[in-house]
């Protein structure tokens, strides 16, 4: 038993998600974001790492939605490193964060907290736990590189889309759709492409894994 | 004056070349081979920095062509590493190489030798040589994302494609097809996209650079 699990991002045309010194810098078109808005819309929940957290402080909540109708946001955090006043524990969404046994931070009551694997998280399990414990049946996955390579090591990923914009950023030790520690699979993971779209001044491509 | 350059690459479905061990991997389609082996063709000159030389040992010539048919190989080799006996050395078409003032390495009647830069090679300076002293009007430049990172840093690229394929790879330090030391313009360099194309089980991705 687990969620739906769409892995959603927007690169460069030269495979980057930023720049090297992580600065954000726009790649989507005003098409993709459009697009994006809307995914969040549909699905139960947003997760994201706490990478993500720390350097952009997202909100993750749909401009005009209530605090029932946004997607719950989950925020992966092996080591309760959440700023205290990050964006995601403000009171207009759910918020689910997930992180290891070995972790002893509590959040009180702004966020629900799901504890699994001892002490690196244990994502299966995880997933599982969103599925049977809080009723999430579809996660959209926004990154970082380091989550997305973590869900495909996993072979958790249902679809993927990647959005590439018509931007060139440059840098061997900029951050990528899929970082990690080397090959999430001794030859990769096979995808096929479903669809390529052209959106504004980009092209939105989605695959389905071939596990 | 200088030659029409044109940057085509694959890249897997996370903005890789290769996995971060450098061992090579198919990322394109047949279709895409197809491609790339018509494309080269109609160049007059295929050019890939010595790493690639050293890791991949490619021949850079098109099947069935004769010597004088095929487009001339180009390898950019700051401190003179070709090993004597890659295959861009060989009897099956004519080879240059560039390397910088200071490299005094010579390699004989195998290849012609273009010697520009004190202790690195000055890009604009070289493709400025190769169409005057040597009359190639049009370069495609295979990689690898060292090689054109710096293509687009000196703003000398005039078409960049891209093949994005059917395969996720993963890896913080594997290369892209824009690497080098950081942003190659402080915001990155806007692309226009003029065309996407499913081709097999990818999409080809057509941009203009906008300097």
């Amino acid at each position: 038993m687990k969620p739906f699990i769409h892995v959603n991002c927007a690169m460069s045309a030269d495979g980057k998600l930023a720049g090297s010194d992580r600065k954000q810098v726009r790649i989507s078109s005003d098409e993709d974001i459009a697009r994006v808005k809307e995914m969040r819309r549909r699905y139960d929940s947003i997760l994201v790492g706490v990478g993500t957290v720390v350097s952009d402080d997202p909100h993750l909540t749909v401009k005009g939605l209530s605090y029932d109708e946004n997607p719950i946001r989950v925020v992966l955090d092996t080591h309760g490193r959440i700023p205290e006043d990050a964006r995601v524990l403000d009171d207009r969404a759910p918020t689910v964060i997930i992180t290891c046994k070995s972790c002893e931070k509590n959040w009180g009551n702004r966020a629900t907290v799901v504890r699994c694997g001892d002490n690196r998280i244990d994502l299966p399990v995880a997933m599982h736990l969103l599925a049977r414990e809080l009723g999430i049946e579809s996660v959209m996955v926004e990154g970082g590189g380091e989550v997305i390579a973590s869900f495909f090591r996993d072979r958790l990923v249902d679809r993927y889309t990647v959005f590439v914009g018509g931007l060139l950023i440059g840098g061997r030790t900029a951050p990528t759709p899929a970082d990690g520690d080397g090959w999430v699979a001794p030859e990769g993971i096979r995808l096929d492409l479903q669809s390529a779209e052209v959106m504004g001044n980009g092209a939105l491509l989605t695959f389905s894994p071939r596990y």
